[in-house]
């Protein structure tokens, strides 16, 4: 494991600075709308919001590592940051959320009938942007991330309250909503490259493992974490019914007083004051906190292990240490 | 112009019998999903709502009458096809809809949050099976219809109750709504029949034309319809306080009073009993249903005009007859 004396993310960032202005240049660009005002304001409203640009930076990383020189790539990466905005939108809508990364989110500022549209905007501009390309396998990989991302949340939408909710639902889950798109994105970049397919999988594998890491992070930190700063509230997925992997194996240890809990504030989302603090003190009990952070553990492990088939590279040094970051907030 | 016993949709549903029957199979297997329950539940209940399927028998009336003689077709039907539904599903969380073809909406029968993600997971769809046959410039033209669509949807949202709307606009938002994928269907017809630049053009134009007369159709049945069947109910556009070409023109000739009147009932939306009946008075006061169904008519003649730089054909003719059969609910 190579040492950076920045974070990982920023040491991408740097080393990926010139492709990186493209992409953003070309975001800006693609997200402006002539013929519909309210289009400029809501994007303006999401670009203002920042964002890491993860995912896009993944899609760079992996095309230059597999020794690519062309600029596809930008396109292809400006393409998932644009999935992953539109599903955001959509997102606040599902959840009815008032605030996303500390700022109140568009279906509130203007409405849910805006975001559904201009989600459905930027799922279009999406599309426009990967043809451009005209690589067909980067479009099947990409359309295909679409749907399994749609399908992971509708997954997730049947899921929550259900506190029959098994792993293997919640990973089917997480695959969709959010590895789905981490896979595609680093996976288009060997494509692109047309390098080896043993690196196409390797970086499939390793966006896949890093999509479950993250989302696994995330779903620790609403009863692990502290005040991060990340715009996200201690407990709201308890707030909302959701079925995450503290719980759900905390529900498979849970005794007749503690199911009968769960089944009230989870199945039927009836809370009153204290039940967040009970259910931690639960979670807590039966240790599923600590086999959730060892779960993230494993995957960001299984994320650096893929890596292995690829050549030494600077950027493949910096993917393993995006690795360790991410799972670091667990720990 | 040829005359047929059977109304022109028949006719062509006739005439493309085998292909339609590909194509209702492959919306059949490609709406389905193992993944998520509650997406075969949703996409049945928009399969038996039925639909007169007109957008991809216009895609495959258009390439058969190019001499298309392969079956990529049969993937860009079910694909316009896909991208219409989701249109709809969005639509009616937008309208806050409860009834479309006279039947429960999938946002009142689920909720709103299952007809966004169900949308979003069938315009995934719809963008794998444009990639799948693999034609560069048919990609183009679905992908930019699907953004034209999306800014038309923003435009009439943010237009909506706003008295001062021109015509103008209204043109942008119906060419966006519904003119868009009209021509765009009838446009990769030739495309993939490797037809002549002037024969894509033709049914470009052709697709345009109807799609535009279809929707000024529309608009006039809001007001000037009566219990047609077809599960909208006079004075929907009224009541949703959205801008028409009726109203438009109306507005543009009222005097004070009349003014006054658009303004409180569409501008702040504030309606009372027999408001309905007071507008249709105004509209026949200046005859603006009569020039609606004027433009209507203009622009199924233009609909016409273009077929004449295609050649001789039996489905040319039925094209012709399509676009009098529009028209002919104004009459």
């Amino acid at each position: 494991m190579s040492i950076t004396q920045i974070n990982p993310l920023e040491a991408l960032s740097q080393a990926l600075a010139e492709d990186m202005a493209a992409v953003n240049t070309l975001i800006r660009q693609r997200m402006a709308s002539e013929n519909a005002p309210r289009i400029p304001e809501v994007t303006a409203h999401l670009i203002e919001a920042g964002g890491k640009r993860i995912r896009p930076m993944m899609t760079l990383a992996a095309a230059r590592l597999c020794g690519y020189r062309g600029d596809a790539h930008v396109k292809l990466a400006a393409t998932v940051e644009f999935i992953h905005t539109a599903t955001l939108l959509h997102d606040d809508v599902v959840d009815e959320s008032a605030q996303r990364r500390g700022r109140p989110t568009a279906n509130l500022l203007w409405d849910n009938k805006s975001s559904v549209l201009v989600g459905d905007y930027l799922f279009a501009r999406a599309f426009q942007l990967m043809v451009e390309p005209g690589n067909l396998r980067a479009l099947t990989i990409l359309s295909n991330a679409a749907a399994v991302i749609a399908e992971g949340e509708v997954l997730q939408l049947t899921a929550a309250q259900n506190i029959a909710t098994t792993e293997d639902t919640y990973f089917k889950v997480i695959r969709g909503k959010t590895a789905a798109l981490f896979s595609a994105a680093t996976q288009v970049g060997p494509v692109i490259a047309g390098a080896e397919e043993s690196q196409v999988q390797a970086l499939f594998d390793y966006g896949d493992a890093l999509g479950i890491c993250f989302q696994i992070v995330d779903d620790f930190l609403d009863y692990g974490g502290a005040g991060d700063g990340l715009g996200k509230n201690l407990g709201d997925d308890f707030r909302e019914g959701k079925l995450t992997l503290p719980v759900i194996r905390a529900i498979a240890a849970a005794d007749t007083t503690e199911r009968a809990f769960w089944e009230r504030t989870i199945g039927k989302g009836q809370q009153v004051e204290g039940d967040l603090d009970h259910a931690m003190s639960i979670l807590a009990r039966h240790g599923t906190l600590d086999s959730t952070r060892q779960a993230a553990l494993d995957w960001a492990a299984r994320a650096k292990s893929a890596l292995q088939a690829l050549p030494a590279h600077p950027l493949r040094d910096l993917l393993a240490d995006l690795a360790d970051f991410v799972v670091k907030r667990v720990n």
